[in-house]
């Protein structure tokens, strides 16, 4: 495919990746060509290609764009793709970059010209009528575009400044050929369908309110009970591999984190209550970890080394001040709840004990269905950047050292990933995709020789001595937010019974087997499953269909040939029909389901 | 017994109440005199007698007392009661007053003739060469001063303000005769080895930490555990009750508080995170109630009466900013967990559903054993200060009459407290006393018809109009931490078996034994019972002790003849031989004692 340069050159695309930003770039300038037909009075600020698509950020004044126009700008991006206006270069020297740009009206590329350098030879890009100022390189012709859509309408502040004006954002997509496009296309449409983000509001698993506040997801009774499920879960499981449990305070005074260096190393992340730089009154700050809090507990008093390992788990809700614009669903929030814990330990334990760990999250991970998507990241330090991390060079080098021996050991296969660790540590990401493909840490298990030094924790060892340990920190399942949110993507909502809020509807087909259905419900309900009876005046036809819309496992039919014969009729989720068989029989097949947590 | 007031008047004492506080008065000089026989730079602050004995705050300049210098202050009171000095009052008039206390260097006391009235005629009492401003009365002679004792030092402020020096605090308590102080100090000593401030901590149930700050404690591993068997117990028993889980945010901004009447009535209890006045920044505070958060739960979409009673749970984390002089262990905290709901109810509901909610709490209460020690507040707002409350006078009469209508139809004995309601409702509150005998509210249940307009709350009724409906605002068991305090005051420690955090101790009685314990211990642990084996190199009687002091429920002893018969050695805590057993009898007898949540 042939592409102009911004001196005129023409070239061949010198890959896959070029061709598809040439593609996307050059469908920004059809596109707001498009829209300058359309609504004369736009002005434009910036429009690039990136690895999603394309968009423009348009000034359109007073006018807000509706779906229908968004069919027309696509429309309109057609006819001139027909049109094969050739796509040319100029440049101009800056005096008159600006006089042009002014003499069109474009107010944010003059503004734009402002920022660059005095001597900057300015390039532009000309088809048909419209000039827009770039550097290219684009394609030669409008009629090379052949596979473009319009997606969705979004808002940006002009520079990204939330002090600046809002304006429209016009988001796109295009691709060489059509069947790339549908190929896209439809996997959009898969990805939005599992979006839990969407998904999550429509079945009623959380909700966002504006007086509450952006990243403050309030969790409804669904979403709350899958958390209480995962949580309890979490909890047991760790008590039969000798954690031990605490409850430590969510919020303490900045002394606290001028010994465990957040203060100094993470104060921006975090909510600061009363004036941080007023040391005559208290001042609290919410925790954003709970690492100098649980390290309390070791310190309530003396330990030995036959005390250790001394493992700590903690149901901990953390708190990081993050940017409104860094939000997203559960995924990326203010206030988040995880199974937090630390292993406190003497150095012949530390293999051992991080090999538990990762063992910990595989099971975790493989259980609700994550593991088979994860990757995973050595994350260290940057040499280059100390005033970001706590410690010297050497105990760096000697965490990192142990750490990369400890993952070889267990023949891990992970990148490394400079410049990510934690400010006191390396650590071990466990990253999962999101179902646009972004990507997340679910777990980290950390190797910590520092901040127990700050802490003073020392132990007896058996010659007497006092002893620094080392100590990993670690989640079993990470945030359960952000748990909730990936397994409702990886399962469309349709969660494994055990986790499913409600577990199975009875359906009477008349009301003359309400009373019959109610025993069964009874029945179940000591069994301990959530099962509801839909009792109201509605068609049975009807009564599946929203309960398959609501992602029900189970739905139990019964009618009068049931109740004769002390039988329930099955249909597992999907339209599935189990049969007719007797209440026990279907109880011990629920049962075995939820006690084996069958995906 | 004889009192002689300050104008001279020797008369008898017109009630036992006056006599305790006389003769506390007067202790309280003698203390003073012997001080400043043992120490003569003390300077005199306040001293006075209340229901719990008397004080006296002295500064002492750089002088820390020890025990051995109390020991010796009582012995010079008893000095100065054998002297038996006559105590005489007398008056001056401001100027002269001032004179002599600035001659005898009590500049406290001088401050405060400074803060009396300028015709004021300032009375003092002297016993000896020992003068203290008093209004008095006191008793007659010293001698008459018949039982008394210093109980400890304590640190105070002078005149309560923190910006003032800190005076070193004497307490002590005094009786009419021996009998009586006798018996005071008995109860005393009870009450300091219930005291859960001390038991909890020696027990290690939490501590608290100088750089995380008071009021947050840190809830070591056994307090964890009993906190987190009681919010899934109080989950579990909601749930079955129909009760919605939910999961809300712990902070929201400043807005949702402005909706509803926290940041008018409110604010000075609420930790805010930036700067509350600055209107153009994003400001948020912490919660310091459930309510608005919950109520998004039920505005999540349009409900209709079909939908009603909508009863909401959640464990909540609420934050309230107390004065540091206000906390108390786990009972007066900055941070707690609550089993907080709302039930949101049709008019023709509230009955039933309030009745509902003080079963629920009796059924809670009883089951932990604290029922029996509760009493009933009826809280109602004054109607004098409408400032501190939401709402017209009508619409508190309404309340106020339709709760007390329910309360007198259950037949509560309860008293009422006028200006203790919620800003926007009365309640039933709960009280339970401490060991030390003070009341705290353990329960409350609300009736709050005003919130729900605030937030839009409505229903669609059957007659297809939009109503607002009522809402109970309630606990089930009030804050964990306080629970947990209340009970560890309650059992002295010695929880009830399925509440502590060890349930039973397996001793060997040598190593050939430590197989069968382990395999015991396998079998409990399977049983879902939370057992150790003390395998360390220690004797029996030793463990037995230990495991006594630790008031764990049972010691399971085993040695070569229980391994032959295949049996076990059961002890009950306090030393009660429950006999040998089967492995399967003794878990029978421990299931059913858990199972059946027994006392």
């Amino acid at each position: 495919m042939k592409i102009i340069l911004n001196d005129g050159t023409v070239r061949e695309c010198e890959s896959k990746a070029e061709e598809l930003h040439v593609i996307r770039h050059t469908a920004a300038h059809i596109m707001a060509q498009a829209i300058r037909r359309l609504f004369p009075h736009a002005i434009f600020a910036y429009g690039p290609a990136n690895e999603k698509g394309f968009y423009y950020d348009v000034d359109l004044g007073e006018t807000k764009l509706t779906d229908a126009d968004l069919v027309n700008i696509e429309k309109e991006m057609k006819k001139i793709t027909k049109e094969n206006l050739p796509i040319k270069p100029f440049t101009l020297p800056r005096d008159e970059a600006i006089a042009l740009m002014e003499s069109r009206g474009e107010k944010y590329k003059v503004e734009h010209i402002g920022d660059l350098d005095d001597d900057a030879v300015i390039s532009f890009y000309q088809q048909g009528d419209y000039i827009d100022m770039c550097v290219g390189p684009h394609l030669c012709y409008t009629k090379a575009l052949k596979a473009f859509k319009i997606l969705k309408l979004s808002g940006a502040y002009w520079k990204n400044d939330k002090n600046n004006k809002m304006l429209t954002r016009i988001n796109g997509v295009a691709f060489a050929n059509q069947e790339e496009l549908d190929a896209h296309l439809k996997i959009l449409a898969e990805a939005e369908m599992r979006d839990h983000n969407k998904l999550g509001r429509d079945l009623e698993y959380f909700t966002t309110v504006d007086v509450i506040g952006q990243g403050l997801p309030v969790l409804l009774p669904k979403g709350s009970r899958v958390i209480q499920l995962l949580q309890r879960w979490v909890e047991d499981t760790e008590q039969k591999r000798g954690y031990l449990l605490t409850k430590t305070p969510l919020m303490a005074k900045r002394e606290l984190y001028k010994i465990s260096g957040h203060w100094d190393h993470y104060l921006d992340g975090m909510f600061i209550m009363g004036d941080p730089n007023d040391e005559t009154k208290e001042c609290f700050a919410l925790r954003p970890m709970t690492c100098p809090f649980q390290y309390q507990v070791f310190l309530n008093k003396k330990r030995s080394y036959r005390d250790l390992p001394m493992r700590l788990g903690e149901t901990s809700t953390l708190f990081r001040n993050e940017d409104s614009g860094e939000m997203h669903g559960l995924i990326r929030v203010r206030q988040f709840t995880i199974s937090e814990g630390h292993l406190i330990l003497r150095p012949d334990q530390l293999a051992e004990e991080f090999k538990g760990c990762l063992e910990l999250a595989k099971y975790c991970l493989e259980t609700v269905g994550l593991w088979e998507d994860c990757t995973f990241r050595f994350s260290q330090w940057d040499p280059n950047r100390t005033d970001k991390y706590e410690g010297t060079p050497e105990q760096w080098n000697e965490a990192q050292e142990i750490m990369g021996k400890l993952l070889d050991d267990i023949g891990l296969d992970y990148e490394i990933g400079i410049d990510e660790a934690a400010f006191y540590g390396p650590k071990l990401d466990i990253q999962c995709k999101n179902v646009f493909g972004k990507e997340d840490t679910i777990v980290t298990i950390q190797i910590d020789m520092l901040l127990a030094k700050k802490f003073g924790m020392e132990y007896v060892d058996s010659n007497n001595q006092m002893v620094t340990p080392y100590i990993i920190h670690r989640t079993s399942l990470g945030c359960y937010e952000r748990t909730l949110a990936l397994i409702l993507e990886k399962y469309a909502g349709a969660l494994p019974l055990w986790l499913s809020p409600t577990q199975a509807v009875i359906i009477p087909i008349n009301s003359d087997c309400e009373e019959y259905c109610n025993g069964v419900m009874e029945k179940m309900d000591a069994l301990g499953m959530r099962v509801e009876v839909d009792t109201r005046n509605e068609t049975m036809g009807k009564k599946i269909r929203e309960a398959q819309l609501q992602k029900i496992p189970y739905v139990i039919v019964v009618g009068n040939n049931e109740i004769e014969s002390g039988t329930v009729s099955l249909r597992a989720r999907g339209g599935v029909d189990c049969g007719s068989m007797t209440v026990e029989e279907m109880t011990n097949k629920l049962l075995l389901e939820i006690a084996t947590k069958k995906r």
